[in-house]
């Protein structure tokens, strides 16, 4: 049976700080949750209304069910959905070497884009994203919401970029990034080399540090007359994923 | 000088009903506000902290100085970023006809997406948006921000989109829209003809009496292997964008 500590539990992973020292976070929502118990990740505690029940019935084990005032306590939404599981956060680790296409985040620091960025990238195929040590946190429920279910199946690790970056290119790996003045995305010919595409951040872009290991600038053409300064960070990152996926 | 009158009547603004009823919207920040003072729309007030002009000299001769907390209790944001103008809403009118190709919306309700889609579209030279009646509003701050100003520079009209694209239809126009079982956006050859591309709703795509007035199917390929559902709406809007910029 649910406890008040427990309680007292899921309402403190709404802040980083506790996610971290407790070493889970939270899910919520009918479809995010079917996409969580499809995947290997831990599920500690899996909590569901009765009125969530009645509409959406659900065998599993670790179902616990709770009153509408339990839930509204712990859940970070709203209208709480009525199901919310807290689940064990992975270790995540840096691959010691890859093939084709990795995403490298620089900086991106609204769950939202993160999130966006996740779901988009399992779209087109990708298998790794690398985030910079000051990205936002993978395990704030805005980011979960927004992959809608991708962060489960997708391998994701935070590191130093620089380091990651020169090592990659160490290993001949091309490293694109968009810059202003690069290499017509549209207009490339022929196919992409294995490689690192380096997305910047909302408010910075690529930042002095990363610029330099870029092998390969490369640029979205904005329509001419346009008098928009630049496109938002996961759209940037989606065009882009599209377009190296067209041309594959 | 500014009036508690004053001061109420932007915090009315925060809701879409007052909105309406006064016929203004509110604009934040400096980017924003800068972008606006360029556009054609109708200012009433400008607000500013002395703060915020100490740092960001500015001379105009609607400019008001606030107090911090004058301008916290109108502000919208967390952190009030110290400008703040009202603005007239002008009159959003549904062109006649059209050249090239224009972006319809079914259903768009996050505002974060609406805002997203028109700055995308203003990077890749739409001109025209049309969004179904049931859009989320256009004034609305989470929508105005998102658009980091394009919405100063954009055509966009709310109207029966059933009928719009019966009309286009009519004039021969051909119209696009991102459907499961459509042509394989990325593999076409040539050009585009002119017409409308119809983005659907976050959470029922394109809506089944919007379906049948498609004439051209399309589909954004997934990677196979790929367990996502979906893409983002804006996602989905701005590669859409991209691939036909690209074969314009």
């Amino acid at each position: 049976m649910i406890t008040k500590n427990i309680i007292k539990l899921v309402q403190s992973l709404k802040q980083q700080k506790f996610r971290k020292e407790h070493g889970l976070f939270v899910v919520e929502g009918r479809k995010m949750v079917e996409e969580l118990r499809s995947s290997s990740f831990d599920i500690v505690h899996l909590f569901a209304t009765e009125r969530y029940l009645e509409e959406h019935p659900l065998i599993d084990d670790r179902l616990e069910t709770v009153t509408e005032l339990q839930m509204s306590q712990m859940s970070g939404q709203d209208t709480p959905p009525g199901i919310l599981a807290v689940v064990k956060t992975p270790k995540l680790e840096v691959p010691a070497s890859f093939d084709g296409i990795v995403l490298a985040l620089d900086g991106i620091a609204n769950p939202g884009n993160l999130g966006t960025i996740i779901r988009t990238a399992e779209w087109f195929g990708i298998k790794q994203i690398i985030c910079s040590e000051d990205c936002v946190e993978l395990w704030n429920p805005k980011v979960i919401q927004a992959t809608m279910g991708s962060v489960f199946r997708m391998s994701i690790a935070y590191t130093d970029l620089g380091t990651f970056l020169n090592e990659s290119k160490r290993r001949g790996k091309a490293i694109y990034g968009a810059l202003l003045e690069g290499e017509n995305l549209f207009k490339k010919e022929g196919k992409w080399a294995d490689g690192v595409i380096v997305i910047g951040s909302e408010s910075h872009g690529i930042r002095d540090n990363i610029t330099p290991m870029i092998t390969h600038p490369i640029t979205i053409p904005r329509a001419s007359g346009s008098l928009t300064e630049s496109l938002n960070a996961s759209m940037a990152a989606g065009i882009i994923l599209a377009v190296f996926a067209m041309k594959k």
